[in-house]
């Protein structure tokens, strides 16, 4: 399988400079061949800038449109066929590259996944998985985080299985701890899919499935891999966003209403701060993966910078290089099989 | 109506101990009347260490079962007809008190609201609304933070009407902004049930209706009510709580390793910070109130101490006297007649 990363460099908030300067840093920091693909006429001037043009590693391959933020998803994939995104897919369909990066809409993101890459043998639907940093240090997978806002029974299963085989193979986790949201830990809480589904969990033994997890447990490190629907998943990702926002502002205002021993206290704290900022920014952690879908593809934040992009390029990489793919593949048609 | 509070004494972590102390300390601070509901042998000694037991606004009432957290609420308010949160529903519906306090298991208050003090006629489901402080400094009410985890489009309809009441009579918000949970903020976005209740809402002249709200702007404090699924809710509230826990966990580790300069800051900035903490501390917020019941019942956090109960207790009387019920019921009518 090619290693090449191919990068949609028209999407997102800051694109195209940020999107190609940060899939730039990530060939000089991490050695990986991406595959630009967007305007030439903007993209080109970027990459001359960094003196880059004739890097072994990097490529501009042009695609005329893109797909906006306000579009419909699926509409514009059947009628720009050239749209960058799309484009990306089709590098990775045809082995150009090894997985592909989305900044922008998620929407499209999916669209394209399900569309341009197709979905692997056996599953039903694709789901977002989302790495979050924990209380603990590490990273909580959370899946689905916005792709099926009314999954089955069935695609709760199969995000389960998602989540144990890309926490392991990606993320290197042992023994990956699967957890079922849920609004209490008893098995007989919550909805008739969710009882349905932990009894389905409890049976099964292709993943360590922990039983139900509570909100408050989600990030307290004691759970690997969190499978719930894509309405909750993605009210919960954001609202996490909103959350730490609110309480750096609020921090903020405590320090401005707090006099000069406040001031002086938070000039002191500053860079331990900064330090803890780092470890809850999701700029670091490179983005969300599509999963269940025939490639890899890393969807970013609209408002990824170069940082980011760095990083989620390095978190394709990764998906290529684990074989998570291939194993969900073969344990999709052992299932099928028995 | 009684401006009188049943409390259950017996319900939650630190019963009756917390719970007849921050009772007592409402009575004194704001001059409320409460009924202390549980067992006379352990409620007594307490109200007299405080030498409170012939104080006029102080009443114990007897109840010889208490309802445990790990039992089925049904089955456990069926079969237990002494139970002191059952008995605090039937001081309420006599009239003897007009509102009352559940420390403790959520189902068991719901269960107790629904069939202790009954639905308002006309409403089909009750819902828990929770009031959150938001980012701009005032609170926004979460509706339904876990009554009922699958609502149909006329459920989130009417907790939109109870959140709108209740927003602005017992919360003072004169023109409260509804919104509506969904993964983005277009009409067309999010599963069946969301796209559908988005067109009601729209097309309502009963409360002032401002689209769909994604998880990063539930707290921004552009919005006065957030209408949701039970299920939705109830994972953001305990997500949030989580997530506060995190960040006072992560800084303490910053503090602990960044050596002298990271001390003697956090030293300088504690009170601010303390500050800062008193203003996302549920427990100044007094808990949550079932709505949709006939009678006012607020459901405090299993682990409410003294503060948490003394505010649930003011926030029941502010139940009581805001009129919103009555509102609500005639709302409903005047819905049912036209």
């Amino acid at each position: 399988m090619s290693e090449q990363i191919a990068i949609d460099a028209m999407g997102g908030d800051y694109a195209p400079r940020e999107i190609v300067l940060g899939a730039l840093d990530a060939v000089r920091r991490d050695g990986i061949g991406v595959v630009l693909v967007g305007d030439e006429a903007q993209v080109r001037p970027l990459v001359e800038a960094e003196g880059m043009l004739s890097h072994p590693l990097v490529t501009i391959h042009h695609a005329s449109q893109t797909i906006d933020m306000d579009e419909h998803p699926a509409m514009a994939f059947r009628k720009k066929k050239d749209a960058s995104v799309s484009v990306c897919a089709r590098l990775v369909k045809d082995g150009t590259c090894g997985a592909m990066i989305a900044p922008g809409s998620t929407g499209a993101a999916v669209t394209v996944g399900l569309f341009g890459l197709g979905r692997i043998p056996g599953i039903h639907r694709p789901a977002i998985a989302s790495a979050l940093p924990n209380e603990k240090g590490g990273l909580t997978l959370l899946i689905d985080a916005g792709a099926s806002t009314q999954p089955e029974v069935k695609n709760l299963l199969q995000n389960a299985l998602l989540g144990h085989y890309y926490a392991k193979e990606v993320y290197g986790i042992a023994r990956p701890r699967v957890g079922l949201l849920n609004v209490g830990t008893e098995a007989t809480k919550g909805s008739a899919l969710i009882t349905e589904t932990y009894a389905a969990m409890q049976a099964q033994s292709q993943y360590h499935f922990v039983g139900n997890v509570e909100g408050r447990e989600v990030l307290g490190g004691d759970v690997d891999v969190v499978v719930c629907d894509g309405f909750t998943g993605n009210a919960l990702l954001k609202f996490g966003e909103g959350l730490a926002r609110m309480f750096f502002t609020l921090m903020k205002d405590a320090v401005m209403t707090g006099g000069l021993r406040a001031k002086l206290g938070a000039w002191l704290l500053r860079p331990a701060l900064r330090a803890m900022k780092r470890r809850v920014d999701y700029k670091e952690y490179g983005g969300a993966m599509l999963l269940g879908v025939s490639g890899g593809l890393v969807i970013c934040h609209g408002a990824s910078d170069r940082r980011a992009i760095a990083n989620a390029t390095r978190l394709a990489a990764k998906m290529t290089a684990s074989g998570a793919h291939e194993k969900v593949r073969a344990a999709l048609a052992a299932e099928a099989a028995s």
